[in-house]
C-alpha cells in the first residue's frame, strides 16, 4: 500500500509518499494561498497513492476534518478532509499535528514500549498521547493537550483564558515577551536562544522559566498516566538552557517510586515525525479511531 | 460465568458474588488481622465462583498483586492474589481500588460515553481512568493517580516528596489540618463538615480549599485527554461545601472549547462500585490487560 503523508504548519508544508518507508520530503512555504500551495506539492505525488494522511495545526473538528489553524488565517472552517478526498479520490484521514508527531516517534523513534507523551514546544506547546499501543483522541479528538495543563494557579493567563497553564509560561512567544519585559532585546526565539547560548542572564533565566514550567507539567502527567517516556520536539527543545531546568523540576516534582525510571528525552526523529505519523493514520484502521 | 468480587479497604472488606448482577454484599472490619477477616468473609461464597477479582487500596505490583496497602500496615508485600489463587484455586485479578471504582462507575453508572476519570476524594485522593471505553493501566498499574497532579508548585510538600500535589492539599487528613492550624477545634473529616454545615467559616474555607484544588486538576486533565466526564467518590465528595468551590475554580481554570460539555458529578454507585469494578476485573479479558 502506497499512502500520501502531509504535513500543515503555518510557515511551512511538507508531504511525502510512504510505502513502508518514507520517499523523499518535499517542501513548499504555505504562503498567503495555503490551497494551492498544498495542490501545487501533493499533485505529482498522488496520483499512485491509495490514501492520505495529514497532521494539521489545530483547532480543528475531528474526525471531519475541517480546519481552523492557528497560523492559517486563511483557513476558518476549511474542510480539509472533504476537499482533498474530493480532488484526490482516496480515504483521507486527518489529525493533530502533535498526535502525528507522537505517534511517529512511537513508531519510528526506537524508543520501545508501548506507552509515550509527544510535546511540542514552539509557538505553542501541544502534545500527543500513545497509551497501550494505541493513539489517545479523547471525545473529539482534542487528547494530548499538555499545554493546558496548570503549572501555577496563579500565573499569567492563557490564550484560552484560564490561568497559568503550561503554554501560557512555555510557549515561544511567551518566553520572548518575558525575557523583553525583563530587559532583553531578542525579536525572536532564536535571537533569545543565541543570548542565552552566550551567557545572557536573562535569556537564560527565560529558558529556565519554561523549562520548569514544562518539568512540573510532565510530572503531573506521568504520574497520572504512569507514564514513563516524554519526548520534547519544536523550536523550543533546542535549547540547552532549558532542560536544566526541566530536569531539576522534574526531580522534585516527580518522586513517586513507579516513576524512578520516566525518561524525558528530545524527540528523536526531528522534521519528519510528523511525515511518519500521517502516514500511519493513513495506512490502517489500527490508528485511527475515526469514522 | 459466576466471580467473586471483593473490595479492599483499610477499614473494612466486602464482598459479593456477580453472576451479571451483584449478589448480597457482605461486609467486616479489616481489624489487626485482614488475612483471618478476609478468608472469613470469602470462605462461604467461593465454593461456586469461577475466578475472583480484587480491588485493593495501593500501593501494589502490578499484575503481581503483591500488595502494601497505606492502611493495612499488617501487609507489606502481601502476596495476595497468589494466596487467593491458592486457597480457592480459581484465577484471580487484582487492581486499584480506585481504578476498580473508575470501572464500576463506567459500567454501571449510567453516565454513557467511552471516557471517565473515576475520582476518590477521601485519607488519599485516588482515581482511575477509562478512555475509549478500555481501562487505562499505564506501564505498572499505577495510571489514574489524580492525587499526584501538581495544583500549586509553591504548595505544601506532598507525602510523596513533591511540592503541591492535588493529594497534598485535598486528601481529608490536609483539609483537617489546614483547619485545625486556622483554628477549627474538628477532629476529623466528619466532624469538619458538620461544622462547615452549621456555616463555621474555617470549616467551610478549609473545604472550598480542598474543591479549589481538585477544580484545578480535573481541567488540567480534562484538557490533557479530551475527556467530559469525572465522578467524583469517597468521603469527601458528600461535602456540599467542597462542589461550589471546586465548581468555580473548574469554571475559570477550563476554558477550552472543546470542554465545553465537561461534567463534573458525585459517583453514582455509592459503596457498591468496587464491587462492580472487580467484578468486571474478573469477568473477562476486555477490562484486563495483565498477564
Amino acid at each position: 500500500m502506497t499512502v500520501l503523508a502531509v504535513d500543515i504548519g503555518g510557515t511551512k508544508l511538507a508531504a511525502a509518499t510512504w510505502d513502508g518507508a518514507l520517499g523523499e520530503v518535499v517542501r513548499t512555504p504555505t504562503g498567503e494561498d495555503p490551497w494551492a500551495a498544498l495542490t501545487g506539492l501533493l499533485d505529482p505525488l498522488a496520483e499512485e497513492v491509495q490514501a492520505v494522511g495529514i497532521g494539521c495545526g489545530g483547532p480543528m473538528q475531528w474526525p471531519s476534518g475541517r480546519v481552523s489553524p492557528l497560523n492559517i488565517p486563511a483557513w476558518q472552517d476549511f474542510p480539509l478532509r472533504e476537499r482533498i478526498a474530493e480532488r484526490y479520490g482516496v480515504p483521507v484521514r486527518v489529525h493533530n499535528d502533535a498526535v502525528c508527531m507522537a505517534l511517529g516517534e512511537h513508531l519510528a523513534g526506537g524508543w520501545g514500549g508501548q506507552d509515550l507523551l509527544g510535546v511540542v514546544a514552539s509557538t505553542g506547546v501541544g502534545g500527543g498521547l500513545v497509551l497501550g499501543g494505541r493513539v489517545v483522541d479523547g471525545a473529539s479528538g482534542n487528547a494530548g493537550h499538555v499545554g493546558h495543563v496548570c503549572v501555577d494557579p496563579d500565573g499569567p493567563v492563557c490564550t484560552c483564558g484560564a490561568r497559568g497553564c503550561l503554554e501560557a509560561v512555555a510557549r515561544g512567544p511567551a518566553v520572548v515577551a518575558w525575557a523583553r519585559e525583563h530587559g532583553s532585546s531578542a525579536v525572536d526565539g532564536v535571537a533569545l536562544a543565541r543570548e542565552a547560548a552566550c551567557g545572557g542572564e536573562v535569556a537564560v533565566a527565560a529558558f529556565a522559566r519554561a523549562g520548569r514550567a514544562l518539568g512540573i507539567a510532565i510530572a503531573s502527567v506521568a504520574a497520572l498516566l504512569d507514564l514513563h517516556l516524554v519526548v520534547i520536539g519544536g523550536g523550543l527543545s533546542q535549547v540547552p538552557e532549558l532542560w536544566s531546568s526541566l530536569r531539576t523540576a522534574l526531580s522534585r516534582q516527580s518522586r513517586l517510586a513507579f516513576l524512578d525510571d520516566l525518561r524525558v528525552e528530545p524527540a528523536a526523529l526531528g522534521q519528519t515525525a510528523g511525515l511518519v505519523g500521517a502516514a500511519a493514520l493513513a495506512t490502517g484502521d489500527r490508528w485511527w479511531s475515526g469514522w
